[in-house]
């Protein structure tokens, strides 16, 4: 129960279709952290099949590579990102995080300071 | 078919479920327009109990009337606006178009002018 009334959103970017939003930037952080998108994949509930389909998907709409496979190491090899990829990334998160902050400035102005009753 | 990225975006208000959003301000703004909730169900293909448990459910979320019973009249009575409603969906726009201004001049900032590529 929540008895404050609460701003809400989603944001997401579009190329002709779903091109990049929050499910594909975890995914992403999950292959640079893990160094793998399978584990990557695991860690968000996914089969890696549906992770390598949307990468794909995400890839061909963006027009560039987000991921490239490592070769060798002591675990046989995984993924890691592309500098498109780390670009991208950085970029998303700090556009959501000015969005999240201007949409709470104007939630405050228009629905909390001038309305006595919230 | 759209080449271009683009910014995709939902807002709403909540206050123990969803409490406001384009849906009900549409609806509210056919009441107004036409001075009946049938007539503005009607105009968005929805059925008049719907439309009718969807105000009853906003009402009690947000905890004021935004629709009076008007008597009379040529047409035989209908439905207005409370003022209470008046405030809610002046605000609401003017809150949803500062904030697509804004999230629009941030998606340029990030994902227009920064990349050459887009």
């Amino acid at each position: 129960m929540d008895n404050k009334l609460n701003l809400k959103f989603k944001i997401w970017l579009e190329k002709d279709g779903k091109a990049f939003g929050n499910g594909p930037y975890e995914l992403l952080n999950g292959v640079k952290e893990r160094g793998s998108l399978r584990k990557a994949a695991q860690d968000m509930n996914m089969s890696y099949s549906l992770a390598h389909k949307l990468i794909k998907s995400l890839e061909e709409r963006l027009g560039y590579p987000l991921i490239e496979r490592t070769v060798g190491g002591s675990g046989g090899g995984g993924s890691s990102l592309t500098q498109d990829a780390e670009h991208l990334m950085q970029n998303y998160h700090a556009f959501i995080q000015e969005a999240e902050t201007s949409l709470d400035r104007l939630f405050q102005e228009y629905f909390v300071k001038k309305d006595g009753s919230q």
